[in-house]
């Protein structure tokens, strides 16, 4: 009985300044019938990106396309496969595709990811979604191919309890890192890093420059920073730098939005020519897309399943419960709302 | 007949926002002796570079001294010996050195570079601070190690009629790249730039908006930046830039003094944030310090001397006569003033 609609979540309007839920509307959408090759997946999990926020404008973005008003949205998600005209991935196999933002998806086997490899037993279902799924991967990638993260670094990440930065203050260290420290919006979120995600010392950006705090935090000065935010952040690691020192730039939550630079995405800016730190210091800064580094995903895989299966690192997510409440769930992640990686249940793994 | 004091350009006092002549005395001080191993020079020529701006101030650069109120500056110069204590470095020979701003000088032997490697028939004396010194090498670097320019590229150089400039730009060609463009301040730069040093396209950055001369110059963008000034240009060529762009961070000539960003030093600033474009395109930063990298040094001078030997660059430097013009000299390179390297004469090699 292979059902005919699916819910879905579309793009009503582009966001006049910072989104709101009127923006987002869950419609009815039929599912195309199984071709050859193709499945038929009822999503479980969908992932709840900051980059996201991005495609939601119309400023092209050169390494994804941006939402269409009057269609659904995408982004990663995991399902389980409800009818397979493939033979190698069965019905009942777990897989991982990019068709979220919906109840059900019809997608060719191809576009899956890991397929036959999403081992429930090896790890629980959000966890592929977060600390082994790109998640994860984007902190692999950033720390031990961008920054070069060595044996006795210390390392600084900002939006450090957040999805990725909660992986990356936990992958450093077991990279060899000798100190980890991390800003975040709040003492909660602080208190978290240090209890939970093992940093070493956490500051609240609201609450203190961030100049200050890592004086404080990295008296010595740091090796590596995991840039996920920009603005002044970025512009008070360039002077907490010590030379050779090395910047991952992940991301810039801080550069949406003239109106809003506080709060959640959380950083006022600064001028461009701090970059004579890396001048006089001779850093390096790296920009990265983490799907150039799929040749790094086995080493990836097998390490991080390891360290989890030892018990090494803490999966964290903040999981919200069904595909209405995922725009909200949007919303509260570019606040700031979210530990760990944000994640929308759609459905009943049994 | 050792002389026992020389002239000398001491710091007065530090400059209260822009340098002006009176910040700068000459003097009459002493010699000290000649020790074992010690050579007295008489300088020929000095150069006068954009790092100097800096020293000027108090606020410590990572990479060298600052300059001291009450002292002797201090630069790169090259001179004659007339008196050696040391067998290696004979009377008669020509050395380069740290100790500019000065006729003569008592230095170590060991403190001389290319001592005795200096040959006036290979190139002219002012070459050798110039295209052949640590301006050439600079550029040198820049674009074959930090930036790895290549075939096919198309590069793009600001302050491109200066002394690192005007070597970047030929130095750019002959590594590979495909299209050279630059930007100078005013129309006659912009023509000598063409002209002269080899570029495909100038544009006068003080005349029109430089990412509107990006897009006309390099419609299909750059792969390389080579960044002499920071500031808005650095921002253009961020946008410019295509994936895996890379820019090679040199200095900053746009950061000095929030009173004066027009004319020579001449860059609005910009956004720390515009680096957003590092992450979407994957670019690579990198500052540099040239005198990190003395291991390419035999391969470039034997690169460039054959390269000037060949008449495939042309030297060009802007050269004032005179210890006591060597401050305006200084205040007219901040400004401008200058095509190719800047260097004063300071004595008669006859």
């Amino acid at each position: 009985m292979t059902p005919r609609t699916t819910r879905v979540v579309c793009l009503v309007r582009r966001p006049d300044g910072e989104p709101v839920t009127g923006d987002f509307a869950v419609e009815e959408r039929p599912l195309p019938s199984l071709g050859e090759g193709q499945l038929l997946v009822r999503n479980l999990y969908m992932s709840v990106d900051p980059s996201m926020r991005g495609r939601l404008e119309s400023t092209e973005k050169h390494y994804t396309h941006n939402f269409t008003p009057g269609s659904p949205l995408d982004g990663r998600a995991l399902g389980v496969v409800e009818e397979s005209r493939c033979s190698s991935v069965p019905a009942g196999a777990y897989v991982r595709h990019q068709l979220g933002w919906r109840e059900r998806a019809v997608l060719d086997a191809a576009d899956t990811d890991g397929a036959g490899r999403i081992d429930p037993e090896l790890a629980p279902l959000p966890t592929w979604l977060g600390l082994l799924g790109q998640t994860g991967f984007t902190a692999y990638v950033g720390l031990a191919r961008i920054a070069e993260v060595r044996p006795g670094d210390t390392v600084f990440v900002s939006a450090a309890a957040g999805a990725v930065g909660s992986a990356a203050g936990q992958f450093a260290r077991l990279l060899g890192a000798e100190r980890v420290v991390g800003t975040a919006g709040g003492p909660d979120k602080c208190a978290l890093l240090v209890k939970e995600f093992g940093y070493d010392a956490a500051a609240d950006y609201r609450a203190e420059p961030v100049r200050e705090a890592l004086a404080r935090m990295a008296p010595d000065g740091i090796d590596v920073y995991f840039d996920n935010v920009g603005g002044e952040q970025l512009a008070a690691a360039l002077h907490a730098l010590r030379t050779g020192g090395r910047v991952a730039l992940c991301g810039m939550m801080s550069q949406f939005g003239g109106e809003r630079r506080s709060a959640g995405s959380g950083q006022r800016s600064a001028d461009i020519n701090q970059l004579i730190q890396a001048v006089l210091k001779r850093l390096t800064l790296r920009g990265f897309i983490v799907r150039d580094h799929e040749d790094l995903r086995p080493e990836f895989e097998e390490r991080v399943a390891g360290w989890l299966r030892t018990g090494r690192i803490a999966a964290r997510e903040t999981v919200v419960d069904g595909l209405e409440n995922a725009p909200g769930a949007l919303l509260s992640l570019l606040d700031g709302g979210n530990v760990g990686k944000m994640l929308v249940r759609l459905g009943d793994s049994a």
